[in-house]
């Protein structure tokens, strides 16, 4: 397992308890929390490995991947089937604990974007790289909630594309200026992190036309 | 054209019908019908092609596939066009009828699909070969209900993704013991189908958060 | 920049207004917006480079294509955000004003569709060239409507897949004849555009079951 595919274990995690929560909400029994935990956790990958051309999509051969998300987003259940009866009691608090875990899989999944996207395509097309990352970042997510009908994040989101688009190029362009990997990965990390989060609690708004 | 193609057939009929049904529902007309009605049967195929890198995926070339779709699609059109007085009246029967279609479908194309990817990947991974069994199972109709905004069967529906990966397993293990080709595919489908069917007679329940 | 490439820019440019105003009339902020319309303007090239196996994308490496689409719905944001009091007010008019960008979008994409089907693929296979060249053309619109919880375009508006596969045809069959490259794109695009028109002015009506 490599550097980066250890760090991908974080947000396959942190992915799966944000498909888990809202596959409870809308009243999955619990094999659908958990095909819809593995389909967040893992889709983000698997959409960058089908755009790449690495094909079957690396995320589909491995045990360790399907397992984290599994065992993760079962524990989010039983917890969940725990205290069903306070459930609702708890929304506010859970959703801004999601909101925290989407953030960091955010991170993780953009970065590990941006580098395996140098693997297949070389350093030469940051704009391909940028859009690559991004897109390993937001498409786990992005499935999710077309497959729960809602807005997808990346649109109802404050500053969520941006704060990936951010953390992509800062992650290239330390690697181009040759810096250490796990310096520029901790620091492309902590950028869409912070971002996110300083967004959420300062609700941080953009120009809308309808208010 | 193979053994499998030629079981594939039935699947693709199967799905044509559980993709003209909800269009009719939702109120397309005669082309909207036959354009989900083709999406649902030939999806899952797609999707599988696109994962296992055999581009073009092989459904966009076979006349065949895609006129099975379009008249078993016209002839569900055309028969629901002219009792369409009666329309709302039947519908409790027509829903267990497409129900059925539904398993049929989710069957078959489980099979080929595992039997598409040892054919692409060999028999070393197994987990590759259950998931890709899985995805072009679900996958027709997940698109359907992606593109009728209805939450997805593989959420809503009891054990589905369970039957199909039960079903892909069989398959594989039956094909790793040596056993008759066509002795696998007809247990496999059968386990699939009757998993759906049983599941939704006997109105098999399984723990949710909420009820 | 090949020919294709060339009018292909000019579907970009209408497919962004496209997206841009669905996301504006959902309540996005100006990235919200300029997100969806990138995704509608792209994403129909994105999925045929992914069925043709055409990786990475095309759409992902050029500067020009991504500028385009951001500069025109950039233009359609400021201009909805200075009229936003009386936004509503205009509403059925800009709608129509859609409309009509969304038929020059579906001609263009169609026939770019068919013309890079062509070139990874041949000539030998015309079902499989009008399958890709519809699929180019209705695809980034039909992520856009997934991604707003909208009933696509392609079930919903009257002759929307016939008229994009009836113009895929004629251009093919205006090639195989070898008439001339531009003119066959201009009729082809012609008949597109056309039929999409002629129908929502005189409100072609289809059979439906549900009226």
């Amino acid at each position: 397992m490599s550097y980066i595919e250890a760090v991908e274990l974080v947000g396959i995690a942190a992915f799966a308890v944000c498909g888990a929560m809202p596959a409870i909400d809308k009243g999955a029994d619990v094999f659908g929390v958990l095909f819809l935990a593995v389909v967040t956790a893992l889709g983000g990958g698997v959409i960058r490995d089908m755009m790449l051309g690495y094909l079957p999509p690396r995320m589909f051969t491995s045990y360790t991947y399907i397992l984290v998300a599994l065992i993760t987003s079962f524990i989010v259940f039983l917890d969940a089937y725990k205290r069903r009866e306070s459930y609702e009691h708890h929304k506010a608090k859970l959703d801004s604990i999601a909101n925290v875990f989407d953030a960091l899989g955010l991170a993780v999944f953009t970065v590990s974007g941006v580098n395996m996207s140098i693997e297949q395509c070389g350093m030469e097309k940051p704009l391909l790289l940028v859009l690559l990352g991004m897109t390993t970042g937001v498409g786990g997510g992005m499935l999710r909630d077309v497959l729960t009908n809602t807005m997808p994040a990346v649109l109802r989101k404050r500053i969520y594309a941006i704060a990936s688009m951010s953390g992509a190029l800062l992650y290239y362009v330390m690697l181009r200026l040759e810096l250490n990997e796990v310096l520029s990965t901790l620091a492309a990390m902590g950028l869409i992190f912070a971002l996110r989060i300083l967004a959420t609690v300062y609700k941080w708004n953009l120009p809308k036309v309808k208010l």
